[in-house]
């Protein structure tokens, strides 16, 4: 085993687990000119450079700032095809209601496994040129057994987060007989797709005729714990509804959106606090023009608050979390300490993941280095690649 | 004389310069499988790649869209020091009136001809790399004579797109005496500055103390013009003022920010069209929380629409016009058709530039590759690094 001693650190956030997460910014636990040690991609002593042990290697990082590499705890990333063409039309007064997904679907099936690995493999290598060094990756696109199943088996090549996401929206064929598709994504799917995930979530938004309702989306998560899967939800995004509450009931990680929430939504999630994180993904509202989440008002309430991008082809085609950083503080009332803590340990608490998101004694050594001298660059250089994850 | 055939070309966009700018996308002039010509920098031949001639070299860009270099038409480039901490500040409510500027200029003072050289060169790559090849330059973090023609003498070594910005703010030293910083501009500064500068530039803005109003601009101004520079405005940025009508009647290439026009603004620039350009800067609403410009009015109306970064310090630190063009079509009711041509044929009709922002036979072989098959991916994919200028 070698340590590499990384060096020249202006500044280092660390993401400190010892301070209460609704403190301030204390929670950044800033270290200036420090150094961190990595021994077989864990982390296993931080401090001032000029105190930094011996080691078998050294990277100088000449003077840039270092983060937790970002924990992206919501994407699509296993598609095909392209909708930029609908993404135009909504940008000049389309409404958005789910109903594209069935373009994606479509494409999707259209391509062969390595097509489908080979889009992977190019947006992973984005999103890692741009400092995420964890994601999450839904199924969603299939909405047979053996498509979910499919999606599922490329996306468990990459990522051990994957997301059984069968109750996406209900396929065409199924409309008019919505209870036999909840009894195949309750039946053989989950079968098939159980033994493939780490996860399950549902588009719980009674609001688009695609998705599913409270009641459906109780049935789908119900039998999914079940199953064994850990649990996330898709909810509150094109208007008030259930999927908050029912997050909060079931013990699920995160509930994804949260674009309408109520009082009651608020102080459900602020009483989970430590169990279901709200998980914000600004750059839906951008492309979407959905309205912005007010994140002050949950960080205030003390709700766990995740920054995460969604990555898909219809409502948010970013790999981008310095872009996501530099809305939630633009636009959702988040300070950059706030929007950066958010998208690294905040993203790790909505994965249940104890190893990433902080640079810490004993974590996974998920750097990334900013080309700046501060993390305040993300929010303060909007748009510009300043950020890769660091390949030690 | 050696000829490269550029081939493999999905999406060819070359920005007509026989159509009306305001006919819609037809002014796109949108090529699907195409190829150009490039012999020593100029473009000899557009067309269908099955149609190509024989070139002595090919490069394959492998079925990416094409499209002109972005002409980004308002940079202050040329500064040294950090004000991402104003930047957080105002995040969290500070306003913004123009007073840190004075911050650059300190820390512009204390940079070293090569320090100020090297951060220029790296800011360069930074655009290059985000797909810019031509970026205008101003002056302004000097506001002594030496200070401005330094800053000068270091932009004409990058670009010939200069802009003499004695007039950006009045000095403390002068707060009281705001005539004697005025002769000083318009007379020591402008003699040892106009060698050195194509353009003259000022920041008209009553509604800042720091800033000048109508009639010291227009002094300013007609000292420019009269020492044989062209002129531009920052105008109407931070609230309603005489910019824009100064800009239309003395003949500016453009009126810069215009985020407060009144109706008898937008028509008199309406009636200069083909002389004077609005150009909007949507990066500085995005970070200074500004309101965001109606663009749709102002196309609407006929005028000439620009979109530029202006990269800078205190109020837009970013050199990404695909964020920019982003920003236009989420917030300013721009098409992305629109928002690209801004930012290339209308950067360059800002610039009173007849040799660049469009491919076309005989002009500057200024390509930009997007990482994409279609332009639309530009506002499609915000925050994601897909364009690139192309090397020849
Ligand atoms: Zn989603
Ligand atoms: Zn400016």
């Amino acid at each position: 085993m070698t340590s590499t001693l990384v060096t020249g650190i202006a500044e280092l956030t660390t993401c400190r687990s010892d301070v209460d997460d609704h403190v301030g910014p204390d929670r950044l636990g800033l270290l200036t000119d420090a150094a961190v040690v990595v021994e077989d991609g864990v982390i296993t002593w931080v401090g001032a450079g000029r105190e930094a042990p011996d080691c078998d290697a050294v990277v100088d990082v000449g003077g840039r700032a270092v983060v937790p590499g970002f924990v992206d705890s919501h994407s699509h990333l296993v598609f095909a095809g392209d909708r930029s063409a609908e993404f135009a039309a909504r940008m000049t007064g389309a409404a958005y209601d789910g109903g594209g997904i069935a373009t994606t679907v479509s494409a999707t099936a259209a391509a062969g496994d390595d097509e489908l690995r080979a889009l992977l493999a190019k947006r992973l290598a984005e999103l890692r040129s741009q400092g995420t060094t964890t994601i999450e990756v839904k199924g969603g696109y299939g909405l047979t057994v053996e498509a979910e199943a499919r999606l599922l088996r490329l996306a468990l090549e990459v990522t051990p987060e994957t997301t059984f996401l069968g109750a996406h929206v209900v396929p065409p064929a199924y409309a008019t007989d919505r209870a036999a598709y909840l009894d195949l994504v309750t039946g053989p799917m989950l079968d098939a797709c159980a033994p493939l995930a780490r996860w399950a979530d549902v588009f719980c938004e009674p609001n688009s005729a695609h998705a599913f309702d409270g009641e459906e989306s109780r049935a789908v998560l119900e039998a999914c714990a079940a199953a064994g899967l850990l649990l996330r939800v898709h909810g509150n995004q094109l208007g008030p509804g259930p999927g908050a509450q029912l997050a909060v009931e079931l013990g699920a990680a995160s509930v994804d959106h949260c674009t309408f929430l109520s009082d009651d939504d608020v102080e459900a999630l602020a009483g989970a606090a430590g169990t279901t994180s709200a998980t914000l993904l600004p750059g839906v509202e951008f492309s979407t023009r959905m309205p912005w989440v007010d994140a002050r008002r949950l960080l205030d309430a003390g709700l766990d608050v995740a920054l995460a991008s969604d990555c898909n082809p219809g409502t948010c085609n970013t790999t981008s979390m310095p872009f996501v950083i530099a809305l939630a503080v633009r636009e959702m009332g988040m300070t950059p300490a706030e929007a950066l803590y958010a998208a690294t340990a905040g993203g790790a608490k909505a994965l249940r993941r104890d190893d990433i998101g902080r640079v810490e004694v004993g974590r996974a050594a998920d750097l990334t280095v900013l080309d700046a001298p501060s993390y305040l660059h993300l929010a303060y250089r909007p748009g510009v690649p300043i950020a890769r994850a660091f390949d030690l």
